[in-house]
């Protein structure tokens, strides 16, 4: 709202013309390179401008944006959904680290964790790392310290129970699992903060793809568990890391 | 099929004649009342003569049947899905024992437990009892000594780890629960017996009415569960009670 | 953990029995009224033991329920889902607050705010208010100071447009609304903290009781947005008012 | 029904035997070219018949189809769900321009348009970019002026809001999106004429491929919004344009 | 957009301060009475602003909204979804015209038909009449002249096809129909008009409550049919009435 | 066709004017009554010329059109789904036989069995008899000879084997079940006749209101098994009246 | 039964043993060939013991099966849902007529129709001709005259209309539509014999490969039709055979 | 429970310090072998530790596995959903004998059979078997000795009958079924012995993968059936065998 004043200021002492403060308040926020509207703005407001939505897209069209990106002053940037043929394609033009399990590549320095503390990022079975490794290393692109606890499903209670330490002294939790979801109801009835659950493809038959998974985790009797699409790992860490990132605004 | 042979042998030695053969062949065995097929035989197929599906009929149907069902030798009936106010109109004509939880009816005495050991039911929630009740009032009714366990979800672990030793030493586990439905796979992962999943219409919104409980079970990732209907109590103890008296066939 | 090593200890230096060890060790840690385990140790874990769901309960099993928490020392306590009637004869007995559009019943003193920032509580049109309310006063209950921001949903932008100061400097943002749920991917467009999205059942046909919205929000093309079951405003007030109480932990 | 009376009065008149009347009657106002009923009159009526439904169809269907309508006096052509290979193989035989991102083909030239306005075609992302020139391509072909607006989804309200103007002054809007198909609500909001939605497939996990946002489109908040048929853009933009040329009756 | 630029002219020339322009710019254009938010300018945009909702909200409250709309101005108010007994304790207060098959209130005098045609209203069935009378009657408050055909479903193409002429000569047509929903198909293939198609929740067993009528309606194999919610007559007339009032904009 | 045939004779011979023909080419075959379009004609055509749906008409409603009827020479009337209470209101005006378990009132004789052979009405329990009763009645009523084998479901297989003649002699069977809808299957599998299976709303849980036997019925591995909606007796007991009354033509 | 009759005779003069008897009363009538019981008794009974179903059987499994059947006396034999790849590969083996559109094979000669009357196969578009021609070919295999319709759809009546007198004067109506089935309610109202609807998977979107059309058909405003699973045109057949081979049973 | 007692008698003789007795109780009793925690304890507890589910992992994973396994002892190992490709790679390193039916592979002896008694699968047609052969050799793993009929659906009911003795006499019966799943309920109806419901994904159309015979399963008329997921062949055999296996506990 203070650039709305600044430019009201500014037409008030003549320093602009009405026409151009006309121009000034409509003109959007964003450079368009043709097929894409790279939001270059939407980092202050949203926190996700340095992310590329990897699928349906062709190298060249990756490459174009993170070109575009960078001459912005984006250093460090996170493309999801990338397949390893793609990567390799764009890696040859325009170097990046593929992460083949999370089907995310990144090209510049991850950050230092700055967040309130650690969050972390529990799967049911083995079927689930890829979801988790999406939501695991975009929560540390985001600056976060990172503790995977993988394969920890309820029908071992074993050793989910072994972990409970680490559940414990979280900030913030993800749970990922397919087939029942029961992973986030127990999960969500040890810990005593925030829970993301994402529910995940893996199962067959009445699994349904992760309906099964998604209705479980909405009718979870555990209180304090939000819920995202499935196999979204990305949303869960942007919610996640905003979480681990609150801060007191004046 | 010894009777086939029986009646075959009568033949052959002329005790029966041809058409006589072929009209027993033929002779339903069952006796009509005009508004239900009371079947009589089906106990010794079924072990579930002695019970009548209340819901839908009116008192008089219901003394009908109780009372050709006693004629037949019958002392000991179930009747599910009773009305307090049916239960009533009965029990002015026919005495019974009415348990409102449970809604279901029951005259003449209940037998000892003959089983091989005890069955367990379970319920996630408070709301879960009505259908739990059911289960173990029947279960009871076909000899079956019953421990309950109700109100152990796993949003609070300690408590249905508490009943680790129940669980450890029953014989069949009946768990139902509503909302995610998780009960299933953790009582699944924690027993070594056969357990029965009832999924119960309590909860609200995306619960659609027990399909999300329902999915969650059919998903467990815990192996040797067995799922019956949305709220089918009887169902299950019916086929816990056949798992409990299992014997060796010559 | 402490609590074992704590008995540990005691065994070791004799002032424990291995016997009354490994009862203490499997001890639950609530205490049972019958139809209710009134789970007095959660709070710790949940910080939701104050909370009774009302709906399917009795006035005298809510009482009772109220009775043993006080006794406990529980001195406020949140009723959800109570219906004006139950309100009435429990205020006879035990005098409690009512907010009839929430359907909440509230005894004792509501603490002062003590969170991080300011939850907001959005709703698209009026007849989201009571789920909203719910939200709120849940929120408000647990120490949260709130915001409400009613009936600016999509369809008149403007409406929306006109609080993006409020919506800019909250700490948390429920969003509640039905039909096409639209609000929660606008809200989540236009802020930069975590947005807890509620569908409502409010609508007609093909919004399915809620299933269109909720659909929309698990879809939302902004991240950062959990998604909580239909209705549950309980849920996500829990939910936001733990991230706005995150804290460092050692 | 000025051809029935023609009819009857050359009946009258003798100049047309009853038998010939009656079967003149019944004529069937196509010719069947074996494999499909090429329908030329269908364009008085439904202004379509220019259209081939190219899903499904051999290349020789195709040309055969096309031929026939050449000899009726078409010469620009129309055909939808088109693949490149087809598209080549047909080009072959019979020049066509091929628009590769639409999957249409057209044959011979565009008309000049004759609407009341401009249709606008919107996006949400550029995912949906092939649907939506499936229907700005259709629009042009049935004589209608057209403005892309695409990528204005409304998780960066200000990419949209950017582009009011354009909103404001078309006569009928068709808007695309899949996900969560807000698009359609916001810009139904904003403006005051006709909005013709498209559901598109576009999205993953609870996505269904489509449904949750037609479930959205179709419970709008905002009124004057009609919905079309998932990835249909091609309907769409029939709809429209008959909007867009509409004029009194006599 | 000429507002904002009014409001940048007077900041210049000093008629209006800096702050003062800040907060015009924010002022929101609508008037809260508490539990709604009266939407007075919204006529301008949506043409839609004399409209009460009427489901949910109590006599009294649609008392306060009508006398909030009249002291702006608004002389004729429809109020949909409004039932007999409702109608009446207003009507006690505000005198309105009820029309009970379509739960229709309206205050004031319906204006002279203004549009570029006639609209029908076509109905498959009697039971399809409540909603086809909310069309007819919320299109003819929009100054629409309408021409209704119900009972014309395709089960008797004969009742359908003798009324050729009106459907032929419609501007718009709307189609409601349930069970299968398809007479916006045979409709949409006669007419060259657009079609809103609405589903009605009519029927019963797997009808599901309009579902299929709402998919008959989405895959019409007819071309120039938009589809609104099941039962949702008031939308498919604004819609309709939208079309029928197209004009060229400069 | 004759008719048409007959109209443009008489114009050719000056029997009749064009204009008189063409209105008698366009003329309505039904009477109008104002609230439904009485089919009078359609009894050639479809058969069910005199057949009145009852659900959701009032008393008076129906008395009208059964006046119209009458006038027009159908003594015998068949009312589908028709409340005892309306019924009563009916038979005061209009003398009516009603079959409260079947819901249908009939006026004037029921015809003589003319058809080829018997219809059988089977079904799997006691609950499905009023969707069976509606099937019965309605194929009398169009003259069909009717056998009744209630309650023969295929969880006692003897009951339904001991009626294998009955089913081996029919011409048509109509076989109604709900739940699991296995006698459909069971029966295609003995008989040798068409089959016409009616799914019921019978059941609770995941029957979801008859959606599995409606299932069930579709996928049935035996072959010539037609399915009718759920609970629709009297769509499948004109389906096989219309098979039992099949005849060359010419 | 004359079977069951025989053997007591012969067991009562002594031609057969006690235990024969038993044998031959148990002794499945079909011969067992590994992998598939080849079921030759069955056409007695079923009237489709000549067909194989070939989707899922390897080239060897189906000679081996026809083998069985040949040996047997069976010398027309029909498989269904057969690639064109395996009925190469049967051919060189086993010399058969492949009918590429309908996936069909035959050996030996389709028999002369002998059924009371035609049957019509009519689909709404040229994509159902598959399923129309894998009904019109099993309905030639069993004897009846066919006639097809096809591309009759409802959105060009016409071209329905122009069929009239084929409709009228058919025994039995094969209707087979995708996208919105309307097809089945237009020809359900114009013709008066029994109607078989097939719903196809042809359409996309909101289709849902059939089951729009499954819906619409099942909903058919129509009375007199019967439905079939989606694509399941032998299936209809069986049944439209049946149908027009009705004949008075003793 | 005993194992606590242990460290606890050990802590209190100073045979254990407090710290490493607190280790010891959480110290998971399992070994990590980095890509799955090989549950070697699960054994007692679960019964199903030798059991691998090979579905997506690679050849070099299950080898390692069934290493890790050997190592601990476990000489009968089980892998499941193994693809012959897969195998095939695992037998160059690792023997194992490969039922490509089932896809399963085994490695060691398979054990004695030690049931109570005969564990019956049945399939209602030979598209079935792939997911009986898995549960039937699950089931021998575990064993059991297993009796086979396969192909004796319902709509063939001679055949089911003519195995009635097997059906009678066996302890558990495993019915494997897709289409309308009719085979669990007539063998439930015929049987006194606990029978598992194996809903197969065998059929098209209306079957839904399998959700056809799964709901039918679950709405079974007959008591005593147990449900597992879609083609869980293994999850059935599993239950069946611990029925099989059932005996007293202390």
């Amino acid at each position: 709202m203070n650039d709305i004043k600044s430019i009201l200021n500014r037409v008030k002492c003549g320093a602009l013309s009405v026409d151009d403060a006309l121009l000034l308040l409509k003109k959007a926020p964003y450079e368009d390179i043709g097929y894409a509207k790279v939001d270059l703005h939407r980092r202050v407001v949203q926190g996700a401008s340095e992310v590329i939505y990897g699928a349906g897209k062709t190298p060249e069209q990756i490459t174009g944006i993170i070109d575009t990106m960078r001459k912005n002053g984006q250093k460090t940037i996170l493309i999801t959904r990338l397949s390893a043929g793609t990567a390799k394609k764009i890696n040859a033009v325009c170097p990046l680290r593929y992460y083949e399990t999370a089907r995310i590549g990144i090209t510049g320095e991850i950050p230092e964790p700055d967040g309130i503390g650690k969050i972390v990022v529990a799967t049911g079975g083995t079927s689930d790392i890829p979801v988790a490794e999406e939501a695991a290393l975009t929560a540390e692109f985001f600056g976060n310290e990172v503790t995977r606890l993988y394969d920890v499903g309820v029908s071992g209670l074993h050793r989910l129970l072994s972990h409970a330490e680490e559940i414990m002294s979280a900030s913030v939790i993800i749970a990922a699992a397919g087939m029942e979801g029961a992973l986030a109801s127990v999960i969500g009835g040890l810990a005593d903060c925030p829970v993301i659950a994402v529910p995940t493809s893996v199962g067959y038959g009445a699994g349904f793809g992760g309906i099964s998974a998604l209705l479980s985790m909405l009718n979870s009797c555990a209180s304090g568990v939000g819920v995202v699409n499935i196999d979204n790992g990305f949303g869960a860490a942007v919610l996640a890391s905003r979480i681990n990132h609150m801060e007191a605004k004046a």
